[in-house]
């Protein structure tokens, strides 16, 4: 089964002239939902990880099972104002707009192994910003793992010192 | 192990003079995240479901994993602006704000079996206008599942023609 195939290109979004690619068909499935979570669980079942940090909102959609699957701990990476405990935030650029991404502030134990988990890899500014959250509390980046990734946008170049894993890749 | 000792009370939250229920604790803590999924599994393995119909953001959370466990299909309950296609929407009024949740269109076969999946119930308005965005759609909602429940605010009420499914009951 080709995951890419249930990946459906939206036009007009999020506004004219743009296109978008939507993801949600791969969940609506059962089996492709259940093929994901089994790749990402047969790919990670031997790195030994404590936590899994999946950045909101669909990046929660492959996190959870995972670190159910795993037997992690989650720590969710939110947008502002979504966290209700004392926060630790990060800011930064996406396509012209300042982006803040928080978590909890007590939610990383030193030298804990540590996993983000996103639905979609494109720049990777939101990848590294969210890997400054987990570092600035001592936590261990080990990786990072996507659903899609869209190559153009060369996110890769940008994690170049974690591995990265993604299912489905994407020219553009 | 009792799941509501992994809920903390966060005071002025999201304002001041406010009390909120924090239940990402219970996600943290690797053998309570376990805890929660397998008590939503037992209980729900032998509905026969077709769909998780999680609501956006700590629904995804519960309701990812149960939907893989249970083999079904999951389509997101978002927040406006967040869902790529042609999406169906309800308003409603939600402390004094009016909300807008949609799904995606295409997303509900008729006489699907759908259950709703979020993190906290209070009054039901949330729940209750997620169920009419199944419900046009000519899906049947067999249940509503939550993480934990706020009995003061008596959505159960609202909510007393479904079957309603809670882990964790606060009396206020």
């Amino acid at each position: 089964m080709d995951l890419k195939n249930y990946v459906r290109e939206i036009a007009d979004f999020p506004e004219m002239g743009r296109s978008y690619k939507d993801i949600t068909p791969v969940f609506h499935n059962y089996s492709t939902l259940q093929e994901c979570i089994n790749l990402f669980t047969q790919h990670y079942e031997s790195w030994d990880l404590d936590l899994i940090a999946p950045i909101e909102g669909l990046g929660f959609i492959v996190g959870a099972p995972l670190a159910y699957n795993l037997k992690t701990g989650l720590s969710p990476i939110r947008r502002p104002g979504e966290l209700p405990g004392p926060v630790r935030w990060v800011e930064f650029e996406k396509e012209l707009d300042s982006v803040v991404l928080e978590i909890h502030d007590d939610s990383i134990k030193a030298g804990a192994r540590v996993l983000i988990v996103d639905s979609i890899l494109a720049t990777g500014n939101t990848s590294l910003s969210a890997a400054r959250l987990i570092q600035e509390q001592g936590g261990e980046v080990v990786g990072f793992s996507f659903l899609g990734e869209i190559k153009k946008c060369r996110g890769r170049l940008k994690l170049v010192d974690f591995p990265v894993y993604s299912l489905i890749q994407f020219e553009d």
